[in-house]
């Protein structure tokens, strides 16, 4: 168990880290955020920083020399940074999950190995096995990069009249899997956190819309039977066992079939906070952020109980110029990461309202 | 208005300036604290610091070239560093708010100039002005010193076997007052903030208990009437507002006579977040510290409501050692300021729980 004073080394420099980092502060410990990007917005409230590339082992050395646990806000963590830290100081979540994360056919392969349902899937090497997967799975379906995808990128749709060759190419033939379409009626996330010693805890079901790929608009709770969220909720406990996840981690999950009776399907594993947990910091008894601080730490979790009926919206590229109107709602929970340029596509903020259940 | 990306200077690097840094921290803003001491535990969640001593004009003129609007956390501020400050960028709260809570006597000059009632209260230069103002207030009365009091330092009760030569000696001659004995029936603060335009918003009505003269717990609501709450509420708006004041201010009070129809007079004016305000950080719709960070950026204040009835404890000194029970108990807020050694009387941290109303 850390003490109050420890260190926490945390990966990476974004919101995610720093949001991990003030979580960390209202419970008495020290941050070392590590990232390679000088304006890190998590920098600005971490007790020390890095600026270093990840596979700088001199820096690296530097780092967890200087901390007691090491963290991560992001799964591309690479492989030989992770076992370079795991041997130095506890890692937390392991490097298996990583692993296990980074590649969507190893993913999907582990998910599928613990029965539960994810959508069919073929490995695809060469427009040979993507020809034989689409023959398979038919059309649509979804070829998409093994690795470094995120917020729809490196991945394309084949409809009926794209050429295996073209959508080879389009993601720069890299190895990939195809997925079966999936005529989906929600998407929905779980996000839970599980201790050194097993203990678990999930938020309630949230149900996720997109926009150009990007988490848009969190809502908790999901509009689920309660069997179903029950089905959402084993799935990622059964995962963070199987893992021997140690953390918050969020498993998003495709809602399928009649409303009365769905279905889930696990899509994808982030092993780390997630986007769709945001809505925890005001809308919960405890945040995902001071959860996976407890997990890390080796803490007991604290209560996940939902306070209301809640709505969180990401302020995404120039959304984040309505700061000032969102400011003027007294009762919306206005979060601004501390970012330069507001970019199309960038996480800028966010915003959390509760309603009365 | 302060545009998110600007830099909040805070004066003093103790546990306040630690959570208006994190509120600040939310908001996308950016923080420099300036304070004299190595181990200050707002320097750990500061974007940057200054280690200075307060009369220290270099380091002042390099870190207010650096910030968008000064703040402080605590009330001894020295006169010429607020004004040197206050020529350069905007000190918010201002000066004058400073100037009036220093000193015991002007400040309750100034709330009984206001028609806001008092303990009575006369002004001790000499022995002979204390035995006439013993003689005019009676016995038992408090001495204080005009200056530097907090936490019960800086003044004694004189009972009849007390000789005014001793009281004097005790509180080292300094400048002083004599205030009559006041029978409390509670001790109640009112935490409100104030807007540059006039804006006001304050907490429901706090009712505090003591050990060893440092603020132990705080629940809220007081157990008031509602004409007493009202009477309370009102002297703070009407203090605010003769202070032309902006940002979050504290006014503690006296309850005074039968429960049933009490009267509240009012002791001392804190210029800053105050200690009985820290339920807020959960147990309101927005923290005093955001609210402070609103106002003194020229935003506009957000809602004070209270969430359930509230407790909230301080952890001083060895008190911090139970922690890890704190953090064992899933729905108990537990925050730790990161501070080193648990010196008897030293402000560690503290536990909000809120329960239903």
């Amino acid at each position: 168990m850390l003490q109050p004073g420890a260190t926490i080394g945390i990966l990476g420099g974004g919101q995610l880290g720093r949001m991990i980092a003030l979580a960390a502060a209202r419970y008495g410990l020290k941050t070392h955020v590590y990232a390679p990007d000088d304006d890190s917005p998590a920098f600005d409230v971490a007790t020390r920083h890095t600026l270093a590339r990840y596979g700088d082992q001199a820096a690296l050395s530097r780092f967890v020399a200087d901390v007691d646990v090491v963290t991560y806000e992001f799964e591309n963590v690479p492989a030989e940074t992770a076992s370079f830290l795991e041997l130095r100081r506890p890692l937390r979540p392991g490097a298996r999950a990583l692993t296990i994360t980074q590649d969507r056919l190893t993913e999907k392969s582990f998910v599928d190995g613990l029965g539960i349902a994810t959508a069919p899937f073929h490995a695809v090497s060469s427009e040979a096995s993507l020809e034989a997967a689409l023959n398979a799975l038919g059309r649509p379906a979804v070829l998409k990069t093994r690795r470094f995808g995120y917020d729809g990128k490196g991945q394309v749709l084949i409809g009926p009249n794209v050429e295996p060759r073209d959508a080879l190419a389009s993601i720069g033939r890299a190895p990939a899997i195809l997925e079966g379409y999936v005529n989906f009626s929600r998407e929905v996330s779980v996000v839970a956190a599980r201790t050194l010693d097993g203990g678990f805890a999930a938020y309630d079901v949230c149900e996720n819309s997109h926009r150009d790929h990007i988490l848009d608009v969190t809502r908790v709770p999901a509009q689920l039977t309660d069997h179903a969220a029950a089905k959402a909720l084993d799935a990622a406990r059964r995962i963070a066992e199987a893992l021997d996840y140690v953390g918050v981690l969020a498993v998003e999950m495709f809602v399928v079939g009649p409303d009365g009776d769905p279905d889930i399907l696990v899509n994808e594993i982030a092993p780390r906070v997630h986007n769709s947990g945001h809505w925890s910091i005001e809308g919960a008894a405890t945040s995902q952020f001071e959860q996976h601080v407890r997990a890390i730490c080796g803490w007991p979790l604290g209560d996940p109980s939902r306070l209301g009926r809640i709505e969180m919206m990401n302020l995404i590229g120039d959304d984040v110029g309505r700061w000032h109107t969102v400011a003027a709602e007294p009762s919306a929970h206005l979060h601004l990461y501390g970012k330069g340029k507001a970019r199309p596509g960038r996480k800028m903020g966010h915003v959390t309202r509760i309603f009365p259940r």
